[in-house]
């Protein structure tokens, strides 16, 4: 079966986020002065053939750990979008 | 009352994503060759000020078109995290 992943990888709290802040500072000017704590981060999206669900969501949440997140400055969420297979491609 | 919002940013489909293709041509090597169709995004997280949930929907949508998506190559989805307030800062 094959499912569908989210992996959004943030900075860890307390890391700068120089991306976040330029784009907070500008949000006053702009009309956007009722948004705050902006904060960038990437997103990934992929598919996993797996058996079920469970060996889905191991094999995406390893892949997040090992590849896409550096724990360092990072953390990483995992999100199985689909847990039906998303069919054939 | 203070609401929690997601935005992701992701590649319009057809439109080439050269790191989302770098990350798959490496993954049989590590092995992960049950993953496929990988594509790499943006995430934005950020909190608005507003009276009830649909407004917050609607500022968090607003900035996420107006400034954190380019249309041409672009598409984002906004989802509000926390419906209730998520606290004074």
């Amino acid at each position: 079966m094959r499912f569908a992943a989210r992996v959004e990888v943030r900075l860890r709290p307390g890391i700068a986020d120089p991306e976040g802040v330029t784009i907070e500072r500008a949000l006053p000017a702009l009309g956007f002065d009722d948004v705050c704590e902006v904060r960038a981060g990437r997103c990934f999206r992929f598919e996993v053939d797996a058996a079920d669900g469970a060996m889905a969501r191991r094999r995406a949440e390893d892949l997040a750990h090992r590849l896409l997140t550096n724990p360092v400055i990072e953390r990483s969420e995992v999100e199985l979008i689909a847990l039906a297979p998303v069919g054939e491609h």
